[in-house]
């Protein structure tokens, strides 16, 4: 909604209590709700929200559990605030959309304080200032576990939306920036690939270029390529098969590279008749295969079938 | 997303492993993705909807958790679907309304089989089907404990969208329906009220009547009447009068009738002008006071001033 409600027992942070309209004031304070479109944010049973004429709109949700996507111990609150965004954020920019606005649904595990859902939303509208999407809404509830749903609206030119289910038979398949980032920081817990691992950005500079440069297909790497190059594959009703040339992050292994998941880069394909771009936005783009004819969602590499491993398989 | 995807563990029910993709199958299966304006949804990495011209957007989230909104001995996962879509088609239809499309994001607790999972969505599809309202997309993971937050589109003619802060001095205040039926069955477990707290009737017929009879403002009754009472008037920055006439349920005590939530009739205001009705799309309308000036979100009642209780109160 367009509004905060809480229902439940009253938030009780560090012996004080918290009530909704505290919340409300300070989030009040902090996303105005003022935006491009935005009639009416937070405060009602609903946001209002004016399309623009000939733009199709996009919509993502992006779960964020903690003990499965974040642990307190070793995310900070603003940390897990721009995590949350960026993961629906990173959606927009698969398909090539600008974001217009967020609403949230969080709900605030035991023992958290009033500083930790300060920090969370610093965290998130942080980035949504940064990107232009700002806050329209949301709900609050209490839980024994936090959990935090993003959804996020972009917006495309009418039919100019990147899809999934579009590559074609003799399209180059292509990745942005560098794979295995995020599970080398998951393992080693420190300098960049640990901080991308916690603050990930959304590639939606590279998402803009890829449509305009008219890209067959577009996903994000969420849960690691070989899994999401599976699921543009079968999607499509198409196989690929890579090349070996993988641009894996500077220490992370190949198989870090391949199954990790949250580098958040853009995987996309571009008809034969197209000059590949070498960067987009400033991200490099590496050519890593072809698509081909064959058993919807095969990912074949030199010698053999890869399998479609992904995200579970770092986390133990 | 138009995707549901899945981050984390295997979901594992009953020693069987559920996979993301069975889910999506099924999910396929009951949830067709056709709808107007849905130009894809479900399994892409967001939603694509075209909105007609000359229409605003509305967009609600609402949260059901485990053990604070319902639990797995009293809730069937059918009531628990049903009841996650209710309380966002309640918003919408507060705001005069028609559904457009939801997404639902779901963190499915520990213990729970695929026969709750398939339960949840059959009730909430079962409603979507009812009120056109097609699912088009969501995240879905897993948890300790449940939580499903749900995100409803809704769309009115521009301009039209009944609010909450537009209530004026001078406006009678008017309800659906009758009031505490929910607290009443949660007190007693049993019978009509019984059914209605486990499945809610959001009144999406009687919001469609009230914007074309021009009520000056609505909401809907989720917290009880003496919070989202003192909500309305707060948000117009006006007070209410309430006459003692209160259509209480049959053997709802008044406090239940007052403060009992999770009814969701409609609240609203009328124009002095403006012929009363006594009934909305078959439910008996209400006055049950008028708006007048005083301190922002002051109800008073005849000998005193009404505390906003609300919802909390009938939680043990």
């Amino acid at each position: 909604m367009g509004r905060f409600a809480y229902h439940g027992p009253k938030l009780v942070f560090s012996g004080r209590m918290m009530t909704e309209l505290k919340i409300i004031e300070l989030l009040a304070r902090w996303a105005p709700d003022k935006a491009p479109g935005m009639v009416r944010g937070i405060g009602d049973d609903c946001a209002i929200f004016r399309p623009r004429p000939r733009e199709d709109l996009l919509f993502t949700t992006d779960l964020l559990v903690e003990d499965v996507h974040f642990r307190r111990t070793t995310h900070t609150a603003g940390d897990c605030g721009h995590k949350t965004l960026a993961r629906g954020l990173s959606d927009i920019a698969a398909m090539g959309g600008r974001p217009r606005f967020c609403l949230l649904s969080l709900a605030v595990g035991k023992g958290l304080d009033q500083r930790w859902v300060e920090g969370f939303y610093k965290g998130l509208l942080e980035l949504a200032r940064e990107t232009g999407c700002p806050l329209a809404g949301g709900d609050l509830a209490h839980a024994d576990q936090t959990a935090a749903d993003i959804i996020v609206c972009g917006a495309v030119p009418r039919g100019k939306a990147l899809r999934r289910d579009t590559a074609r038979p003799g399209d180059g398949v292509f990745v942005t920036g560098a794979l295995g980032v995020s599970a080398l920081g998951l393992a080693t817990g420190k300098g960049l690939p640990w901080r991308r691992h916690l603050r990930p950005e959304p590639r939606l500079a590279a998402g803009l270029a890829l449509r305009r440069l008219g890209a067959s297909a577009a996903m994000d790497l969420s849960d690691g390529l070989s899994i999401d190059l599976h699921r543009l594959a079968k999607a499509s009703g198409v196989a690929a098969m890579l090349n070996g040339d993988l641009p894996a992050f500077e220490g992370a292994t190949l198989a870090q590279a391949l199954h990790g998941g949250e580098d958040y880069e853009l995987l996309f394909t571009l008809g034969a008749r197209k000059k590949a771009p070498l960067a987009l936005a400033g991200l490099p783009v590496t050519r890593i295969g072809r698509i081909i004819e064959g058993p919807p969602g095969q990912v074949r590499v030199p010698g053999g079938i890869l399998q479609p491993l992904g995200y579970d398989h770092f986390r133990k």
